[in-house]
C-alpha cells in the first residue's frame, strides 16, 4: 500500500477500506508513515468526510492500536460515562458514587486535561493523598470490593488516538464529526465497560455550539458503540452557562461534596440525575430511564451517595475528613470580586470565556508541562436569569498568584452580560439511544 | 503569527494576506514551521484554492526565498522558455539555437528530472564531455559571446519551491492550478529573463489532460509574469502522442540534430517553429508572431541553427563530431521490436504509457538516486494516423539491461491502439498573451 495514493483516494472522495485503514493506523503508530502525510489525509477527511463504515473501522483500529483494560473479573454490567466537555463539569464525581451505591460497578478511567480546569483526575488530586494510579489488579479488586474506582489511564490505551489527536490539534483538523467520534469511542471501547452513557454538551461553552451538530455527533458515537456490542445512550445537555457555581479544581470538589450533602445547585443536580439514571438503566438496575432517575434521586437524598464518595476517597488514600472540613482543601492565597456594573438580569454567559478566566487564574493547563494551581478558579454567585443590583458581587476569582487576578477578572467581566431576562435554555435537550 | 490559525483560516475559505504568506514561506524555509502543518495547509489550499492575489504573492515570496540569476550584464532582451512537460519533448535544444542564431540571447537554466526520460540537462550530458555546470560569470560571458548557454541551476534558486514541491509530491497536493502556476513561475522569475514563452501541453501525455484546464493554467501563469513586469506568451500544445519519434536521452539528441539538419518529424518542427516564433516576437526580433515563425523557419532551413547548436556543444566542452557521427552517442546494448498485431491505423496512444515504457527501459529516473541509461528509450516508427500492416515494425525498445526490455515492451504494446483512422488533434491549440 502507498500513503500518497491513499491520500489522493480520499481527496477525490473515495472510500477507504478496512485493509487500508488498518495499514495506515499500524504504520503511523510504528513511525513508518510520517506526520506530514497523515496531516494531509486528515485535511482531506475534513473536506470529504468518512462514511459510517470508515468511521467505525477507524474507531476499532485505533481501539486495537494499544492495550485494552481487562474488566472481565468485575462482576455485573460495567457502566462508563463520558462528557464531551464543558465549564464546571464535575458530574463524574457525583454520578459515579450514586450509581455505585446502587450496585452498578463503576470502573472509571479519567484523563488529565489541557484547558479551563484540570480533568477529573486532577480534581481528585486536590484532595491531599488521593492516589489516581492503581495497578490493573488493584483497580479491578477495588471495584469488586466497594463498587467504584476512579483512576488515570493505566497501560497504553489507544496510542493511535493520542498521536492523531496531537497532530489534529496543530493542523486545523479537529472539527470533524467522524474524527471526534472515533477519537472518543476508541478510548471508551478500549476502556472495557459494557455500557456507556455519553454526555454531549452543546452551547457556547461546549465543543458543539448548536444542538443539531451535537445530535449528529451523539448519534454517530451511539451507533459506533452499538455496532461494537456495547449498550449505549447519549444525553444532549446545555452548556450555555457553567454547570453549577464552581469552576476550578478544589472549588469544584467542594461543590461536589455539597451536592452529595443535598445542597447542590439545581442545574448540576438535574444533569447528574439524568446521567445516573441513564447509567442505571443501561446497567440493568432500573427498567426505565425514569426509574433510574428516581432511584438516583433517592440515593442522593438518603446520603448513600455521599457515603460511597467517602468510601472512595478513603480507599484511594485521600483524607475523608475533607468532607466535613473544607479548610483541608487547597485554597488560593488571593481573591478578587467581580461586581455588577449595572442592575438587571444575567442575560447570557460567554461560557468559554468563563473557562478561559479560570485558566488565566491558574486552574487549568495551557501546555502539558504547566502546573495546576489547585485552589484557583472562579466562583459564580449569579447564574443565568438571576437578578442583580448594581455593585452586587456576582463572582469571585481565586488565585495563588496575585498577578493573575486581574487578567482573569477582566476576561470574566467580558464573559457575563447583564441586561434583559433571558429565555432559559432546556438543560436536557435530547436523549439518543 | 500562528500556523494552526493560518491553516484554519484557509480551511474556512479565508484569504491569506501578504504578511501571512511571507511569514509562512520564510519560516518554512528556515525549518521553523514543520512539514506536517504545511501539508495540512496545502490540502486546505487544494480544496479552497488561492485567489489571483494570493497566488501572485506566493509566487513572489517563493521567488525571493533564495538567489536570483543576475543576467543584467547580458545585452538585449533575454528570452526564456518553459514546457509543462510531455513525452519526447526535446524542443529546447532546437528552439534555443534557432532563436540564438537570430540574435535573441538565450540564457537557459534547465532541470534534471524524475520521470519518463532525463531533463534537458541530462539529455545534453548524453554528449560526452558536455559541461552543464558553469559559474555565473562564465554563464553570462558565454551568452554574450555566442548568444546561448544551457546549464543546470546555478546558485540556490527558489528553495521554498523545492521544499514545497517535494512535500506536495508525497501528500496528494500536486494538482492545484495556483500551486502549479506559482511553482513554475517562481523559478522562471528567479531565473531572470525579461521575456518568457510557456509551452503548456495538454492531452493524455501531459499534466493537464484537457484544453480547458491547460488554458486556465496558462492564463494564470501569463498573468503572474505580466504582473511581475515580464513579457509573457503561452502556447497550448497537443500531447496526445509523443513529440517526434524518439523518447530517451541519446535517441532524442539524435532526433534534435536530424531536425536541425532539416530531417525532423513534422509535429516536432511545427511546435518548435511556433515556440521560436513566440520567443523572437517577445524578444523584439520580429514584429509579429507570424514573422517570428517565418524567421525561425528560414534559420532552420539555412543550417544556421545547426551551426549555432554545434557552437554551443563545442563551447560547453562536448564533442561536435557527434553531429556527423551518431555512433559517438551512447547506445543501448539491447533492442527489441514491437510489431503490429493487426493491420489498421494508429488510432491512439496512451502517451503517458509510452513515457512509462521509456522509464522502464532505463531512460528515466524513478528516484533522485537512480542513474540514467543514456542509450535507453523508445523509438516510434509509426505515429498517430499512420497505416500499418500486421507484423510491421512499429517501435523499438532500447536498453542496456536485457531484463528491462520485456517490461518496457509490454507497457509500450498496451499504450498503442491500432484500429480506425483517428481524427488528428490540432497541434497548436491556442495562444495566450
Amino acid at each position: 500500500m502507498n500513503m500518497t495514493e491513499m491520500i489522493i483516494k480520499k481527496r477525490n472522495g473515495g472510500e477507504l477500506n478496512k485493509d487500508e485503514i488498518h495499514w495506515f493506523i499500524k504504520n503511523y503508530v510504528d513511525g513508518v508513515i510520517p506526520d506530514y502525510q497523515v496531516s494531509a489525509l486528515l485535511m482531506a477527511i475534513y473536506f470529504k468526510g468518512l462514511n459510517n463504515k470508515e468511521t467505525y473501522t477507524l474507531t476499532r483500529e485505533m481501539e486495537n492500536s494499544g492495550d485494552h483494560a481487562d474488566l472481565s473479573s468485575i462482576k455485573g454490567i460495567k457502566v462508563d460515562k463520558h462528557s464531551t466537555g464543558g465549564v464546571g463539569d464535575k458530574t463524574t464525581l457525583i454520578v459515579g458514587p450514586i450509581v455505585a451505591a446502587l450496585g452498578a460497578p463503576v470502573a472509571k478511567m479519567s484523563g488529565r486535561a489541557l484547558g479551563f480546569t484540570g480533568g477529573t483526575i486532577d480534581k481528585m488530586e486536590a484532595m491531599d493523598g488521593f492516589k489516581t494510579s492503581l495497578g490493573p489488579d488493584e483497580f479491578v479488586e477495588q471495584v469488586n470490593e466497594i463498587g467504584i474506582a476512579v483512576i488515570g489511564q493505566s497501560g497504553e490505551l489507544t496510542p493511535a488516538d493520542k498521536k492523531l489527536y496531537a497532530l489534529r490539534d496543530v493542523t486545523g483538523t479537529v472539527d470533524n464529526f467522524s474524527l471526534i467520534a472515533s477519537s472518543i469511542m476508541s478510548k471508551k471501547l478500549a476502556a472495557g465497560s459494557d455500557a456507556i452513557v455519553l454526555d454531549v454538551t452543546c452551547g457556547n461553552g461546549a465543543f458543539m455550539s448548536n444542538e443539531e451538530d451535537a445530535e449528529i455527533l451523539a448519534q454517530m458515537m451511539v451507533n459506533i458503540g452499538k455496532r461494537a456490542g456495547r449498550e449505549m445512550m447519549a444525553l444532549i445537555t446545555d452548556m450555555n452557562e457553567p454547570l453549577g457555581h464552581a469552576v476550578g479544581n478544589s472549588l469544584e470538589i467542594e461543590e461536589v461534596i455539597e451536592t452529595l450533602k443535598g445542597n447542590g445547585p439545581e442545574d448540576l443536580i438535574e444533569v447528574c440525575l439524568n446521567l445516573a439514571g441513564a447509567m442505571l438503566y443501561l446497567g440493568a438496575k432500573a427498567d426505565t430511564l425514569e426509574e433510574g432517575k428516581k432511584l438516583a434521586k433517592e440515593t442522593l437524598d438518603s446520603g448513600k451517595a455521599l457515603a460511597k464518595f467517602k468510601e472512595l476517597v478513603e480507599k484511594q488514600g485521600g483524607n475523608p475528613k475533607i468532607i466535613d472540613d473544607y479548610s483541608l482543601l487547597p485554597k488560593a492565597k488571593f481573591t478578587k470580586d467581580l461586581t455588577a456594573n449595572r442592575r438587571g438580569y444575567i442575560e447570557s454567559f460567554d461560557t468559554s470565556g468563563v473557562g478561559f478566566a479560570s485558566q488565566f487564574s491558574g486552574a487549568g493547563r495551557e501546555t502539558k508541562e504547566d502546573d495546576i494551581d489547585m485552589g484557583a478558579g472562579i466562583y459564580l454567585y449569579a447564574k443565568l436569569g438571576d437578578y442583580v443590583e448594581e455593585g452586587e458581587k456576582i463572582a469571585t476569582v481565586h488565585s495563588s498568584e496575585e498577578g493573575k487576578l486581574n487578567s482573569a477578572l477582566e476576561k470574566l467581566a467580558q464573559s457575563i452580560k447583564i441586561g434583559e431576562k433571558p429565555e432559559m435554555p432546556k438543560l436536557i435537550k435530547k436523549i439518543i439511544e
